[in-house]
């Protein structure tokens, strides 16, 4: 398709305010009357709590109020967002006890040294295997709380009702099977088999969670203003916990300076029943120990994998048993895992099990592709080692087994259009790849691997208008994370045709907005944009409609060229568009403003396959490693934005050398969090980044995006891990297992490889 | 047509929080850092500016800054919105000289004691008489500027280039003719002439005109917070005069405590300028002396009218000569005073001539039905007067000359069909009327007078979203002054078909309304309510849709009933609109969001036409007069909501009798405001309202209107003023021709009576 503004690198819209600094975030705004808040959390991982003394802390002047739990609606702690305060026992080091409200943030601060908790500390299972064992403490002795009655809320530890179930701290089993794994691995010439883990990782966004909520003094009602990926969400969220109707709770979808999952609701509900309590704005911006210590983290994962093949490749069977550290509740992630592994390859036998462990430990959730760096980290470390063992082109291997449209995935449905192959072929045909010989020969490792996600979908909806000065008005519901507002913006440019300076998008809070979803899934793009062109060109519609009537002409022959409307190929008749539209405001006019919606709602995804080449140096005797060149290669169906597309390639592949070599949330034995800043939670520097990045665009046009796009935000940080780890083996022939590959990892590998492990 | 909601009165949606005192008004609001705005005024009519010292006042604490015209940008003052303040001229007493923005209201209006004026006094044309002299000093010497060249801004004291065009106080002049007066005067049995003089009168809101301006710090765009009619019209001249986009002004049209066509836009852009300025958010709330002095009053008026008929009552022919008083810009009420004054009766034959004249006094506006109550108080007064002529039933004579359906108005249009005769009639029926000798009996007189509004129409639109709760989302961009937005919910609860509990009116601000144009010309719920009709329609259609598709059904043979949805007659298959809706707000739903928009623009109008009955009893010795009753006949084409009709009618009617018995903004002869506060100002007390008030809503269905609703709000407040002083006559047998008619006006027109005037 010629497209004018589809396809073209854009800068960002917003980039010049952020980059100057001139945008404004949630902790940049400041009500009359506004109060602070600041947790005292807990530190224990496991505790009651005898009695809190709040009264040092009430007495100082500037702290308007100090909360706990029963301050708060008796409300069951379902989840996390639910906990809002600890009641009679805390459950992970971080978890907030008592809210101060102060008048400014260094009060609150101050007061909370004048607050005693007197705790009574339990034993904890802070590791899974703690977690699991027989006689391990339990996060929640008698299940999560669902209901609201009084034992429910302070949970098994006020010795509630006996229930005669039996629990643990496994949260949830899932198990998924095609075939036979004995057959299948019968009929392997070569088997495989490793253990693999990863770490509770932070997404490390620059800005903190932040919100402020301010209180409708006349109906009760509240609007909050969040850092958040997903206005609606916390919309909900909120009314649920202050037991009100949605429509009484207006969300400000504020700037998010990174989300990556991580923001989408956690505190404004606690936040919000806060500032009814005290009747005055209340803002809470965490601080950055306090996000490292008890956010939303990925979760732990520990995957045993069997995989097998015959001696041409081909894969026959794979076996593998996922557990999954949640923390405090389920992340509902280990399915996810399970999923993404038996659907990369046609496998003709599987059997994967997936446990879920709950553990004295901040509740984990969302980081993009949630689940998915682990899985492909075991995933196509074995599948190298297979190749390995098999002595085949590990990327030969990938293509012959890689699934492609049609073939069933794990939950056997079948795939949609998708490009795993031609991200594998692209990458085939780069000089890292073919030249790789060159690398080895200046002892460097050149790794492959490769991943999927298929990303989510919700419905959603846009409007556009056009305003009395002709400019097209675009209203979207969704947060911009990553350039979508941009790219909304050339599409509508595009259908509408007219210039990108005539377009302006225009997000609304919750109480205009179309709906949108969460900005999350790879989604936005994917799922607003149809919306976004659908409104734009019914909207050129009712404009051209108008202008025909005012021209005598027949809609079907105007068209729009540099802003003016104008009969086709006749430029001596064109009207600007801004005195079209302008008659549609005038007193009597006959003719309505242009107002049009699109409405957009498809269960089908559009799946981002991405493949990377990793060339790495390591130092033999430290471990330490250097990523000297990275090559990414994905499907993005159509770069709406082929500079956005980059920068996401870009800044994906870069968390994912986070997850391969550097990032870990450090728990001590008893629950306490060793990393709790930048200074110990390491996320790359610049220097650390790789040395050289090349990003290959594939564009195998989705049947369902605009204008053929897919999903573009998670696929690339994936494979990373595993094209490091890959690149180990082939530079030093010692497999790490565990991520982060830190030097002391690797070193131990290559120790390991000459022990003959 | 059978309805469930249209035509039941309804208490208003925001009644209980207005009369509960829980609404936050502009005054309400207050921002971090917001400076209080407060004015110097000018104290003389006209005067030459030598000089300003603001030292003394820039010095005081809490001053944060001191503007002249000389800091702000060279606008031309073309129109009072653009006048900002005085540059080396004043040229009415209360204009705007000097702006101090200090931290609170207090030390703002400290400061104003310390500010120097050095003013060089003019002499001053205050009476139109005065104006209208061959040696009258000009408010304009060289015509309203318009440019922006240096000598336009100063105007012509600054001694700009010299024109050859010769400039007088007239602004306007403007005439109709229909046939030959001569010829018509001239068949005419019977001739009556009288002069009618109407004051400056203010619209007397409650809530005086206030507003809050914040800068955006990202895009230099402002965001303002206004008590507007018209949020749009706000937006238009706040970018126009800060010259940016529309785009960039955002507008939040706030509840305003009363309007009547006073409150669309006045210091918005300047107060825009100030906080650019001071980079601050700066809040102006005016005091009511200032509204008194200078806000936006309707002019006053002085009507000479000539009118003959014949024998039997046929009107033949009218001849009228207007002259307003525009203060010091045009009103453009002259044209409109005649065009209503030459379209009420049958009239072969007219001629009106309108001249606007300039005065060195504030400048003027709309008040409801701007300019129609000072022609029918003229028209009305005259035909009374002729029927008495004549020996003829005033109300007869009327009937025989009333317009009807196609008809020619003055300007040779067809009225469209319109409900004169009905409301006369329905007078007619009155006992009120029928039984008038009781009342005479009993001393007092009975008058009646009759009057049409045509209403005026600008396009509209609305959207209409379901959300996720089932609630029915209805978005406008009106503000509601008279309860309009009730009147929305009945009309989307019934096209719905959902309880009004379940609709929710939401007034979106500028960024994201829907088009509503200004709440005024009695034709909000006209234009306002088709979009609105229109959208709850189509997202009902849509809601179906999907109910269909979930229910395995025909949407044709679906309804709702209860806020659910079933299969035409088959309660037991209804599934709850929240649940169909919810749909639309899933992970992978294949349902789109419920969102419609509607689109409406008509160029006709629906004239409401309101007949009053006053019974009046007046002591002959004082000239008082009490008003016992008031009949109100009007025509609401369909009372959407009878209770809030209601409302209008008693409301016009009441500020009918301030017009009549009470109000008048004084001036002395140096144009000074004798009548500053509501001491002097005699708005109605409720004393002195009538004493009995009825109602009739007459309902001749309009073609252009929402179930064949007509505007309501303005009509009922032209008519009063005609049928008191009918009524007077008829009682005392004088006739007072000057507004307010007060005691000594009343009594000197007895007194004329009896010396035979």
């Amino acid at each position: 398709m010629t497209s004018t503004f589809v396809g073209k690198p854009m800068p960002l819209l917003d980039g010049s305010v952020k980059v100057s600094g001139k945008l404004r975030f949630t902790a940049d705004i400041t009500l009359p009357g506004m109060l602070h808040a600041r947790f005292l959390t807990s530190i224990y991982a496991h505790a009651n709590i005898r009695g809190i003394d709040v009264s040092a802390a009430q007495a100082l002047p500037g702290v308007e109020a100090v909360l706990t739990a029963r301050d708060l609606p008796p409300i069951a702690p379902s989840s996390r967002v639910s906990l809002l305060l600890a009641r009679d026992r805390v459950i992970f080091v971080g978890q907030p006890v008592v809210l101060v409200l102060a008048t400014s943030e260094a009060i609150a601060e101050d007061a909370l040294e004048h607050i005693i908790v007197d705790y009574d500390p339990l034993s904890a299972a802070i590791t899974m295997d703690q977690a699991l064992a027989p006689d391990a403490p339990l996060v929640w002795p008698t299940g999560i709380p669902t209901g609201t009655d009084d034992s429910s809320i302070h949970g098994a530890s006020s010795g509630g009702a006996a229930s005669t179930e039996q629990f643990t701290n496994i949260v949830r089993k899932f198990s998924r099977k095609r075939g036979s794994i004995e057959q299948g691995f019968g009929e392997a010439d070569a088997i495989v088999e490793r253990t693999f883990s990863t770490p509770v990782i932070h997404q490390s966004y620059l800005e903190p969670q932040s919100m402020l909520v301010q209180i409708d003094p006349v109906n009760d009602g509240v609007t909050v203003w969040s850092s958040t990926q997903g206005q609606f969400q916390v919309r909900q969220d909120v009314a649920e916990l202050l037991h009100i109707s949605e429509f009484d709770v207006r969300v400000v979808g504020m700037p998010v300076g990174g989300g990556f999952g991580g923001k989408i609701v956690l505190y404004e509900p606690l936040i919000a029943l806060a500032a009814r309590i005290v009747k005055r704005p209340v803002r809470l911006v965490l601080t950055r120990m306090e996000e490292m210590i008890a956010a939303n983290p990925a979760p732990a994962a520990r995957i045993w994998l069997r995989l097998g093949a015959k001696r041409d490749g081909t894969l026959t069977a794979l076996h593998a048993s996922i557990t999954v550290d949640s923390g405090c509740y389920s992340s509902g992630l280990g399915g996810t895992i399970s999923f993404l592994m038996g659907s990369m390859y046609r496998l003709p036998h599987f059997l994967m099990e997936s446990t879920e462990v709950l553990t004295f430990k901040v509740s984990t959730s969302a980081y993009r592709a949630p689940g998915a760096p682990s899985g492909a980290f075991a995933l196509e470390s074995l599948v190298d080692e297979l190749a390995t063992t098999l002595n085949l082109d590990p990327l030969e291997m990938r293509l012959k087994n890689a699934v492609r449209t049609g073939d069933l995935r794990s939950d056997d449905k079948p795939w949609n259009n998708i490009g795993m192959v031609n991200v594998l072929e692209a990458l085939q045909q780069h000089p890292a790849w073919r030249e790789r010989e060159t690398a080895r020969a200046a002892g460097r490792g050149v790794g492959i691997a490769v991943a999927g996600w298929t990303g989510g979908v919700e419905p959603t909806a846009a409007a556009c208008m056009v305003d009395r000065e002709g400019l097209v008005n675009i209203h979207v519901g969704s947060a911009d994370l990553s350039g979508t507002s941009t790219s909304f913006a050339l599409m509508a440019a595009e259908v509408f045709g007219v210039s990108l300076e005539q377009i302006r998008i225009v997000s609304d809070d919750t109480a205009s907005a179309p709906y949108a979803g969460v900005a999350g899934g790879s989604k936005t793009t994917f799922t607003v944009g149809p919306a976004v062109v659908q409104a734009a060109q019914e909207a050129r519609k009712q404009l051209l409609e108008i202008a025909a009537d005012v021209m005598e002409a027949d809609s079907a022959d105007l068209e729009i060229v540099d802003g003016k409307i104008q009969v086709r190929g006749a430029p001596s008749s064109s009207i600007p568009i801004a005195e079209i539209a302008s008659k549609t405001f005038q007193w009597s006019s006959k003719y309505s403003p242009v107002i049009a919606h699109g409405r957009h709602a498809d269960p089908e995804t559009a799946p981002g396959f991405c493949a990377q080449l990793a060339e790495v140096e390591v130092d033999p005797d430290t471990g330490e490693v250097e990523v000297h060149r990275l090559v990414l290669a994905q499907d993005v169906g159509r770069a709406i934005n082929p500079a956005a597309v980059e920068g996401q390639m870009l800044g994906g592949a870069t968390q994912g050398l986070g997850w391969a070599l550097y990032e870990r949330i450090a728990y001590s034995d008893d629950g306490q969090v060793l990393s709790g800043s930048w200074m110990d939670y390491a996320v790359p520097h610049s220097t650390q980044a790789a040395r050289k990045y090349e990003t290959i665009i594939v564009e195998v046009p989705s049947n369902h995006g605009p204008f053929g796009a897919r999903g573009v935000g998670e696929p690339p940080v994936i494979a990373t891990a595993a094209a490091v780890a890959n690149a180990i083996k082939d530079a030093v022939n010692a497999r790490p297992v565990d991520l982060p590959m830190t030097a002391p990892v690797v070193l131990a590998a290559i120790q390991d490889g000459k022990n003959g492990k």
